[in-house]
């Protein structure tokens, strides 16, 4: 049987347990040009709290009964589509599901000896491309250039705050907690901002004492207000997202700081990664090859246990991961 | 003598009566190298109410009791440099003041024979260059595109909405009132949203029914929190000013909308027209042309009497000025 978390209500602030259904169903049989997959890792990531909401955004919103949006690693289990042979090693946006049917579009198989399946929904995958795309495309960052990233524990800030480092670049992170900030200081990270212990006005006065040339902002908030005062002429503020408000029930505040962008003739501006496929299969080389030259360090919080999907989403809004949040499916 | 109004407090909220001191010196004598200039048109600017702030901007806070900035235009009463000779017109940053000594720099000679001399502090002085570079080299609208422009019906407002229009945009104008909204219609304006008269939202629906490419905002607050919502893909938000918290005493509530520029790819970015000084001679060309060939008209707002200098500079927080706000010198 095939076990599936379908949306069955629009949450109100932090998705309840009333939610979601959980289904069952017969594994399904591919037909004619397409493939079955055995999903072994399934994603876990902020964004899929926006989609649960019905509004306009980058990509339709989930529709109610519908199997849960997810992006997903997992084995080939059959297969009618030239392309792809039982036993492969995939990812794609599959579902919060155990078995997927796909045509094969977007569905990408990935190499198992280079690194482990969850590495390529993350740093290898995703979030690799979100961290590159909005670094490298939006921010522009040159050698030398102090960069700061906020949620740099996560999946997506811990990727762009290597990356900014691996560039050239002088990088400062923020995180919650101790252990968090030790692991961006062995990623490499010059500066740590741990915002559960200290106030972000003291971290940026020790950390950021020449200002900050781009910003790579996974947080909104306060912490995107408190960065505005801080950056330099023409810097550069990347919105990659602001998990701080996505389960408000409230409208959120807007950085009422933003006319330092005028004071200081600098942009802020937002980007999807969905807007730069064309370019995905060079940066997956990029990040491939930075792996491999062990200049990218990868981490995954790994959570056992298809039915825990409801409660194991809900770490990434309680800062419980450290780099990547994936649901195993099967329990060890 | 020569009559001068100097920052004798920092102001809290709207500048009071005494926040000024009306001071009064002989008139000085140039020497070697300098040019003294009568004041005859003194350009009242919403940025003169930041540079009264004592906080890091974009130029240093005018000192107190220093006379108070501002640009203005007059003739030359006796000349001791090579460039400039007695008679000539000339406009500059000489202050609030009668008399002012310059050594030439920034002081620039001005045809009164193309356009009477309070244009040069307007649509063919500081306000003309703020729209051409905000709009052309920050919000870089493309022909077909929707420029939506707060503060329409200010001095720099009414020239961004004909720059875009002469540049084949459709161009929307927000403005407070009846006869300003007529006005920006006789300019070219394709369409006007009164915000005295009418909630932004109903203007918006009216007028923006396929969403905005550039917003050109002068006015902050609620105008661009509101704007957000109705960004194109891509679109550019350019920050010329924010006239709506210039006199808060409370920190000014952010735009809550900025995420709206992610969903949108879209971006916000600020700009000061002292940055491309090394293109105002060519602009000033351009504008000139425009304004011989009819396609930028111009409007003053002019308040007889350097006394009259404190109460006068107010009507542009209470938007009594339609097109440029001027002090005239002398009363007739």
């Amino acid at each position: 049987m095939n076990k599936q978390f379908r949306l069955a209500a629009r949450p109100v602030g932090l998705p309840k347990a009333s939610d979601w259904k959980l289904t069952e169903e017969p594994v399904p049989t591919p037909a004619d040009g397409e493939v079955l997959v055995q999903t072994e890792y399934i994603s876990l990531d902020p964004a899929m709290r926006g989609w649960m909401n019905d509004a306009k955004s980058y990509v339709p919103p989930v529709e109610l009964n519908a199997v849960m949006r997810a992006a997903a690693a997992g084995k080939v289990t059959a297969s009618k589509h030239p392309g792809f042979a039982v036993g492969d090693a995939v990812e794609g946006v599959l579902g919060v599901q155990q078995y997927a049917i796909s045509n094969g579009r977007g569905l990408r198989k990935v190499d198992t000896k280079l690194a482990p399946l969850p590495a390529y929904l993350g740093g290898l995958g995703m979030s690799g491309l979100s961290a590159y795309f909005g670094l490298f495309e939006v921010g522009q960052p040159k050698p030398g250039d102090t960069v700061l990233v906020s949620g740099a524990a996560g999946a997506v800030g811990s990727i762009a705050g290597q990356l900014a480092k691996a560039h050239g670049c002088r990088v400062v992170g923020i995180a919650g907690g101790a252990e968090k900030c030790a692991w961006l200081r062995e990623l490499g990270f010059d500066g740590t901002i741990d915002y559960k212990s200290e106030k972000l006005s003291d971290g940026f006065r020790r950390e950021l004492p020449k200002g900050l040339d781009v910003y790579f902002d996974n947080v909104g908030g306060d912490t995107l207000d408190a960065a505005l005062t801080r950056i330099n002429l023409h810097a550069r503020v990347i919105i990659c997202g602001a998990i701080s408000g996505y389960n408000a029930t409230e409208k959120p505040k807007g950085p009422s700081n933003y006319l330092s962008l005028l004071i200081n003739r600098a942009r802020m501006q937002g980007f999807i990664v969905f807007d730069y496929i064309k370019k995905y299969n060079e940066t997956y080389e990029v990040l491939n090859k930075h792996y491999a030259e062990g200049k990218l360090k990868l981490r995954e919080t790994i959570v056992e246990g298809f039915d825990t999907f409801p409660d194991s989403l809900l770490k990434l809004f309680k800062g419980e991961n450290t780099g990547k949040l994936i649901l195993k499916v099967q329990v060890q």
